[in-house]
């Protein structure tokens, strides 16, 4: 524990919050139908850290443990209003039903607020994802153009539906693979780019630049590029708002940053790590296809190096073989399976085996983080925190950093940069476990 | 990161280390034969955290990770010069082959040295192990004469061996069950049931007392309460030397303290954990006894509890049904197996189910943290910090703690806790993962 | 295949077959639920051998593959009537409620159908099933009046019903240990005990006696003796009527009796198998008392010596280590969790391991059982075959043989020996799968 | 049971046996030192039918179950010569050194046998093994030059070993996927193809071609064609000599035909079947080639149908989806892990799951089949038994059958045909498990 900062200014969250969703499948309507269904008592709010935890102050013996939600001037849930974009017409409570997450009594419950949520048409381009075929989409001479309906679009719906805030949140699968071209390097390239359609612009980028031409933060919950360029970072500063990315960190890849910071933090030797995935849903069917794997495969094989740090430890975790197979299952539907073996050496070089199935459900470990990114990126505007908010890399399997500092992989200093975050925004003292005061006589 | 202080003072590391090790079985063997394999270069010291890790001081930006035993002043492994008492006469290379833990031709590249490590008569008492049949024990009328029996033995090897500095640590089986009693409540009445032979001082507790009253610090690798009392606290105050407990976190439990902390950090519910272990060593035909499991069980079940926090949680913890078992399964020898059977609960009420599968080695996981203990025990001592070292939780199963503290079971919290105070000691700024410092203009 | 016997001569299933379920608990309601979702065409009748079959006729190349049920003359779906006992007054609706296997909007298709079963009261001894506090039972002051007060019982359902013909089956839960006594060598001395109150004369005992008398054939679905005795055998060949049993074989046993067949086929040394359950269920609790336990263990652990044939392959299997264990985990409820550690070892001595882990769903796979056997059982009686039922092994754990003749417990022998008893029947040739006149020229 | 056969005239099994391998890797080469380990009595003959089986004969109360090699004329181990072509010029213990498979001080105690394995060089053609390079080949201007050398080669091992009889066994690599061309109609058009150079004609094509003109038996491990095409079938049948195929059943393909037929045999629905290997060996190295893969997979998936009969039966079969992958990972070497998910819905449509974890060893369970093969096939050679051996099927992952018959993938058929066609060559009853005669008073 160490000495308190002064609290950061901190804007009140009165009035509306608008929620953009870019795509409205399995995660969007996950999260819309559990927040409404939090609202109407039917489910308590599971996997929000923002809407059960508690955050410790002072000294153990002080005993103060406040509610996250009561320390901390968050949006209420009451607040909230919905709108999205999908590349196809169904509504929120069809889209919800063909995603097959929750039961249909369930969704029955929340089945008016769902029912009334109706997509606008989409920004969509096959050659970043072969697998789908959007019939609900926008079309425009250029990607200027694009944008710039989707600008008019966010107007009109923050107008409609009196806002006093708003924020984006990609929730739409993943894009094919992409790297940074010219035309991501600033602003005023990325516009050049946009009116003469460079192809290296996908769609992502081109709700992220409508969001922050509008004001408005944007928050990647998938592996491509998006907001994680130059051009972003300068078009989030100059317009005051945050930015943060990328891809949820769920399943397998929570796991893996989970259970290699204990080993590492035991200084056991890995010689392999091999994670096989197996799931059903429209994700899987899109990363079925190698392009949008590889984007995948890239957020996915990052975390491992920067928690085990080969380069410090050659002895110990520099011939680790690393693979990561997803493999698009259909019988399993939206209920993934992940399954991981690790090879272990440890003292006098004696071999030993981890393995992990995790049962899991993709887009119900994402929509509690939908639900608490929105949250906190609202927070982060009204703080006046702008560009890219690193302190929420607790949520994403390829956090975004500033240039020259290497992403924190490891859950649980991203849970103490988080916490310890919320702490310094209070003015609260910083928590570092020393506790060597206890035993100083 | 936060403002350093002054470094603590810490005497120099000069001179012959004596290590005293009640019990040379498994455990004691492979801590052996592996520091002598480390020294002749036949084997990496993986798993300890003294041998192989760095550590971060200074911003990220700083790049300056010093190894742990390049920043802290820790004894040398050249200068172990290592003792035993055991209940069997084998030496310990008789004994090593008997454990069978590491193969033959790996034990015969550090056979002398094994060879020489000749046990003395043990402090036994069958009801505190009902499936062993000591031979090799001392008998005297009372359990006094056998403190200053050991008390003796304790100068005579540190005299012989020319010792600079001696440490003991506990390497046996788990006791029977057993609570606190009136004798355990001060250093007086404890003296006074060594003479009138108190039932309720178990073998470890008379190991301890002879150790403390020899000036040595004890750490206590074993459930058993042995210096988990307040007279042993007492008289380690008194005699200025360091103690710390209890049991060595490994296989299954070390998994959980993992685990648990990473679905807690996502608020995920936990309605069930079931866990179940396979083990043919002598230690899981000690544990085949209900009244020694009894204490390891207690030892196992107290993490969730710590971890999870059911009373500031109620929705998410309090439910949780939690079973362990233990099995005496001779097929496996000293390795270990242990499953684990977590049952989630996500948004929406949705069941989501973890199975973990370690198949460890116990001794192999057990004897690095012997290594560490030792130097850290030996460093704490030479520091002036005397009775609980609660910063040592990282390595204990059942951490000992401050009477009104809490034991922090997190791995990670211990983690921190530990580097944290190596930081402290040598003046350096506490690491909070904060990390705003990066982003402000 | 080998030349074919004269068909057997069996009476035509013509009217009512009335169904007597000793307890309407998680299997009875589910099998009744079951057959009427399948009348209904709500669902398919999956995992019954009668309703699915093919049987293989003749050559392969004859192509000759009827329908079990069309070769066969079994009874009609159609034609069932069901009556049940149980220590509760719950109907079979408000019982499967609380059992929980089935989701409520599939029970409620079937609503009707279950509702109108009331059960009758019940023999209940709480010396036999310590956990159950029965209240919906039968008091007589001696055991022959409970029979006899069974025996009227059945004459009135038979007659109100109108039905043709009778068959009763155990659905209840494990009684506790219990082995054979004087009272249990033949008809005369079982009547004695009877009367004398034998406290070795179980419940379920005084049901397979009165249904012997009222001559109708008992199948017995748990590892308690019921009818596995010297007097019920006799009594049955005496009054013409089949008996089975014990066990259902569902789950871990199962899977045990498929794999370890294999593992033998091949001739791979096993030193240990570790099998441990969790589950949640009545049954669970049940089996949490340590004298039902181990009614259920002694059928459990039977099965390997059977296939494996350690006095025949000594080198193979006379050293292997099995160790069952059943946890009751609320958390699961019925759906049961068998998890198995095989320890194999192979060519040149070296080990391997298997890991089977079945999330399998305990009266699921025991109602379809329920199913065969009373379309068997009534098949037997019609067609004459009174006394042990060896073909049916098929479905138990623990089969009952004629004395002097081991049961067979190879899940593939078992089925050749049904399916070859089916050709039998009907006067077909005998399949041997030896096939050589297919390349003799 | 039924009636017996006169036995079938088998010339004696005296004078030297010589065993010729194609490819002197992990598997013949642990085939060798196992064969020299049980004849120098350093180990038993673990997984081997032929050395360890007991077969019964007559009715179960006769108690009659001879050792199947002591009822048949088999060879015997003392009498066996070896020899080798491989595309590496390491000598048998080199190259066992390199496999990895045995522990290097259990091939010391067989190492003169094995060093004194000179390969002769291999017959090679890189299109169907592109992941090797091999050294050590034949050069010739045709492929019937090649097949000549080869012949040749045989004769002068012969006569050199003076040996009494030959037979040959495909111990290398899979081959890149081939299919049936007009070469492989008849041996016509097969010679004329040698000739021309027919790129269709695989190396393996080769070797058969060889073995059959020297009138020597020849059994195929890999899941190339080989002697699998008419034109081999024809030669076969002129030369008087027995073949058998393909790809030696271990692992994962083991398990599923153990599993599957037990599934099936319950009627338990099936929807999903996911299997994944991870193995590190040279075989997995060149199944990283997708056209050899594509030959291996075509053997793997092809089980499941024949087992389950989805036209027979699809309700339950006609949707299953069956995905198989193997994953080249060095970290394990030999020493293969076969993960399954079976996804399962019984009784009512409830979904179940079954996960299998065989942590196997690849040549360990092939070695003890290439024993069993040798001798039967040594057998079948002296029983006049010529072309197609179904029988052996037991030992084949893609058995080969007469055209116009399905295979047979069961094991436990497959075992049952092996076994009772050992009892019709020597005249005794076919067991069918009836056993009705137990039950006839």
């Amino acid at each position: 524990m160490t000495q308190a900062h002064h609290p950061i200014e901190i804007k009140p969250a009165k009035g509306k919050l608008g929620i953009l969703m870019v795509g409205l499948g399995a995660v969007a309507t996950t999260f819309v139908a559990g927040v409404e269904g939090i609202r109407k008592g039917v489910r308590k709010p599971i996997g929000s850290l923002t809407q059960n935890g508690h955050i410790r102050l002072g000294k153990r013996t002080d005993h103060r443990n406040p509610l996250v939600k009561e320390l901390i001037p968050l949006a209420d849930l009451n607040d909230f209003v919905y709108g999205a974009w999908d590349i196809f017409p169904d509504n929120g409570y069809e889209a919800a039903c063909k995603a097959g997450v929750l039961p249909r009594d369930l969704l029955d419950k929340v089945k008016d607020d769902l029912s009334v949520l109706e997509p606008m048409k989409a920004v969509f381009d096959q050659t970043y994802c072969s697998r789908l075929q959007g019939t609900h989409v926008k079309t425009k001479t250029n990607k200027m153009e694009l944008a710039e309906a989707l600008i008019q679009e966010i107007a009109e719906f923050k107008k409609k539906n009196n806002c006093d805030r708003l924020t984006m949140i990609w929730c739409a699968s993943t894009e094919a693979y992409n790297t940074l071209s010219p035309s991501h390097q600033n602003v005023k390239s990325f516009e050049e780019g946009l009116k003469n359609n460079d192809p290296r612009i996908s769609p992502s980028m081109i709700y992220a630049y409508a969001a922050l031409k509008s004001k408005i933060g944007f928050a990647n919950g998938a592996p491509n590029l998006s907001v994680d360029c130059p051009a972003m970072n300068e078009l989030a500063k100059e317009m005051g708002v945050p930015i943060s990315g990328k891809d949820f960190k769920t399943g397998q890849t929570l796991m893996k940053t989970i259970v290699a910071p204990g080993l590492a933090a035991r200084y056991l030797k890995l010689t392999g790590w091999y994670s096989t995935n197996i799931l059903g849903n429209r994700d899987g069917e899109v990363l079925d296809a190698p392009e949008n794997f590889k984007t995948k495969e890239t957020s996915k094989l990052s975390v491992l190096d920067s928690i085990l740090k080969p380069d410090l430890y050659p002895d110990l975790y520099k011939d680790l073989y690393h693979k990561v197979r997803i493999n698009y299952y259909p019988p399993r539907g939206d209920n993934k399976e992940g399954w991981d073996n690790i090879d272990i050496v440890g003292w006098m070089g004696m071999p030993m085996q981890l393995k992990i199935d995790f049962l899991c459900r993709d887009s119900i470990l994402a929509a509690p983080l939908v639900l608490d990114l929105v949250l906190f990126m609202d927070l982060a505007h009204r703080a006046g925190m702008r560009g890219i908010q690193e302190w929420l890399s607790f949520y994403y399997k390829a956090p975004m950093t500033k240039e020259g500092l290497e992403p924190v992989h490891n859950l649980f200093h991203q849970e103490m940069k988080l916490l310890n975050t919320l702490r310094y925004m209070m003015g609260e003292d910083q928590i570092t476990h020393l506790g060597i005061e206890y035993y100083q006589e």
